[in-house]
């Protein structure tokens, strides 16, 4: 199926822009820094919007919609621009609607539910629920920048999902504009809702591309009173991810459990300059949170050294707080560090069944082999969910070459292991081209046919999931980004 | 929008049964008993299919679905029929698809998840996963009898939502068939998945509208190590729900908190023949579940009870497991005990916030008053989410007009109180005179477009959730249902 996608015939953009402005006066944007910053993600690919529209508050979204109607523009939403896969780019030009001062945050400790601007920061969100004992436990690694629509926008994940789940399941309503710039209230601040189709869940994940999003009901639980962090260290990747089998058939619920393999930790320790095991060879490494009331944390964390015991080579608890953050260092330093083995990056969010994880990081050393390019991994090992990278000189045309073709084969070897080419990250424009290895041709016509009835004039995130794209076929730009260098 | 409909012409439906036949022996039904029993649901009141089709496997429904398609059959799924807004009801005549053999389960306890078919029997689901240890917590009533697929059709919840959430949040992945007959596997067995847009949660709780469900992978988590069970009594209703309010301030966070209404706990003693608290006065009541570690469970029944003290005017806990199940037994019973008040129940699932309901009872009270008809209510408080009940007598027509117009009156003071029409129970025929209540048109609208663009002829559960029905002018049957005289 093609999409339909807006026809702005020439002139129409600058008759767009005058009626904006006469009718939002100082929301909109047309300066080149201003266009610059809202013209690409995290991907680091720039197309510059026409103009950025900064709504000030949510009526002004059903405005911007209904002139994008009238005159054909598309209309990309925008957080903080931190989507891995190109989601927030405005591909087809038009408007962006910056939605980052809708921020206000209402928090319901009885009901234990936030009302949440699209605009809120996570960490934001997190610090205020924290201070009345409750809890939002979604982290994408983001979070210190990412907004809250952006994290339902793709349904974001993190650490902390083997535990407690993605974003999805902490959104009880959401409110916003379908695409004629008519208000939605899909879902509300209530703990049970079934009345009619489901449009909330359909709306989560769906990169802004069936409406606008500007605010959210959250759910929120009690905060866990103790958490406790340790981190273990394995000859190969094979028997840290053995272990992770094992310790879920022993029982043990973790908060975190997040995996580096060898490639991966030689990153970070070159990049720190410090060796996370002294004196050891080189190990993958498993890092490990346990949470909940204190005696339970306390009997849970005796089990768990007991357990390690014999499948280790070493193993380290933080005894601090601070000793534990240094901890999580380490594993945010990952992704930054990996900067040493080539210029360029491709970041992959694969799941794979538990028991399939070994396998998939033989094969990503296999490949390592053929294609010659670098393929460090780390990841949510207690989801499956793990970030594989393939590391190449954009330069180097032979090199892009052959990451291009490892990704490829990749992605089959995911989806023939029964796992998935996206678990937190979403499709956007980095993903598009494996779409069809993961679905039917019926199953995308469906979800084609859906957005065709929410948006029948593709005014909404135009291009993204459905078409053809090719990442590399694009010159990513030379930026410093708010979350680089941390 | 007026949705489609299938257009059946004269003679269709025996060409499409002698086709169905041909090609999928020994599954058609066309006997009047069979025709009767898929004809009704717990709402109880009965539309004949022309047949009932007995699926084997799943591929029957592919067969199934391009017969219907060609020949323009309606398609009803069904698994127990325990749905209590007609839902499962073939109010449109044609076809009935029986999906109850589809019925094997698998569970990996490493990952816990489970594969479950449509038509397992959510008992029999929770027997087996909590015999390794395992736990699925969804619990609506008719759990003995509901299947998961219905279960997920309607989004069912249950007792235990306050702390371990709905259907949906156990729904990883659904397989099953789009109505032009071709297989769709929306999500897999992993615990991340955010591959192209969502259509697993638009089917769940889509009341068979938008798609034939034939299996899921569910999500299971370790089973509470310990429960324990208290009932306490409070002179009013208010004070009752007041206390709801405060358990939750104070950071309690039960597995169940169900409530009793002063009408109810009579119903429920004269269907029993003994008081609930010998010796008082008829009281409102709470039960209330804690659940967990041994050790935490042991303290928060300890702070609990000292909580209680001054908010009660008495109480009781469990010491063994029969006692416990003494104690649900009260709950369960108030249902059917309903009926002595007379012999017709409008059955509604509100939810209001939990704040409000304290206010809602005060209004079914003043509606009991002014309509001069029984309005008994219970349910998980929670959750806000109350069954309020209005009984009459049929034969009466003074009565069945009152009971009209009150349940208006109640939806429109639920909307009010920012609560939602159906909590747990979905739209099916029941709700569908209070969806515009809910909704505005734009919404429902939107929802049209969705069921539109995936049920083009509209052939899949034909005439639920949009169109107007009125369950009043409807006589419902006098049937003996699995469920009755339990």
């Amino acid at each position: 199926m093609k999409l339909s996608e807006p026809t702005c015939p020439p002139g129409n953009q600058s008759l767009a822009n005058r009626a904006l402005k006469r009718k939002l006066p100082g929301r909109l944007l047309e300066d080149e820094p201003n266009r610059f910053r809202a013209s690409l993600d995290n991907l680091r690919l720039s197309f510059l919007p026409e103009a950025v529209i900064r709504v000030r508050e949510a009526a002004d979204v059903a405005t911007v919609l209904q002139l994008a109607n009238r005159y054909g523009i598309p209309v990309t939403s925008r957080g903080a621009g931190s989507s891995a896969t190109g989601s927030a780019v405005p591909i087809k030009g038009g408007w962006v609607l910056d939605l980052s001062a809708l921020n206000t945050v209402k928090i319901d400790p009885v009901a234990r539910i936030a009302t949440v601007g699209a605009g809120v920061v996570t960490a934001d969100l997190q610090a205020q629920v924290e201070a009345q004992g409750l809890f939002f436990p979604p982290d994408p690694s983001s979070k210190k920048y990412s907004t809250i629509g952006g994290n339902i926008a793709c349904n974001a994940g993190g650490m902390r999902c083997v535990k407690y789940g993605v974003t999805r399941d902490y959104v009880l309503g959401l409110e916003g504009f379908l695409v004629d710039g008519s208000a939605f209230q899909f879902g509300l601040p209530l703990k049970k809702y079934v009345s009619g189709l489901n449009l909330r869940d359909l709306l989560i994940g769906s990169e802004g591309t069936l409406g606008v999003i500007t605010s959210a009901n959250l759910k929120l639980i009690p905060k866990p009173e103790k958490r406790w962090t340790g981190m273990f260290a394995f000859k190969t990747e094979a028997s840290a991810l053995k272990t992770v089998v094992a310790l879920f058939k022993a029982g043990f619920s973790p908060s975190i459990l997040e995996f580096l393999d060898r490639q991966s930790v030689a990153c970070a320790e070159q990049y720190t300059g410090s060796a996370i095991f002294p004196g050891r060879a080189r190990s993958a490494i498993l890092l490990i949170e346990l949470d909940g009331r204190a005696a339970e944390v306390r009997e849970q964390r005796k089990s768990l050294l007991a357990f390690m015991e014999d499948r280790t080579i070493g193993q380290r608890e933080a005894r601090t707080e601070a000793q534990a953050e240094k901890f999580w260092q380490v594993r945010r330093t990952c992704s930054q560090s990996m900067f040493s083995l080539a210029d360029t990056k491709l970041n992959e969010d694969i799941v794979v069944p538990l028991e399939k994880q070994a396998e998939l990081i033989r094969y990503t050393l296999d490949l390592k082999k053929e294609i010659g390019l670098a393929t460090p991994t780390f990841g949510h090992a207690g989801d499956g969910n793990l970030h594989v990278h393939i590391m190449y000189n954009r330069a180097s045309k032979s090199e892009a070459k052959k990451a291009k073709a490892g990704i490829h084969q990749l992605m089959r070897k995911v989806v023939d292991l029964g796992g998935v080419i996206t678990g937190e990250h979403g499709i956007g424009l980095a993903k598009a081209p494996f779409l069809s290895m993961q679905h039917s041709t019926s199953e995308i016509a469906a979800m084609q046919a859906v957005k065709n009835a929410l948006d029948p004039l593709g005014i909404l995130n135009p291009g993204k999931i459905f078409d053809a794209f090719e990442v590399w076929d694009h010159e990513p730009v030379d930026v410093c980004l708010p979350w680089d260098h941390r």
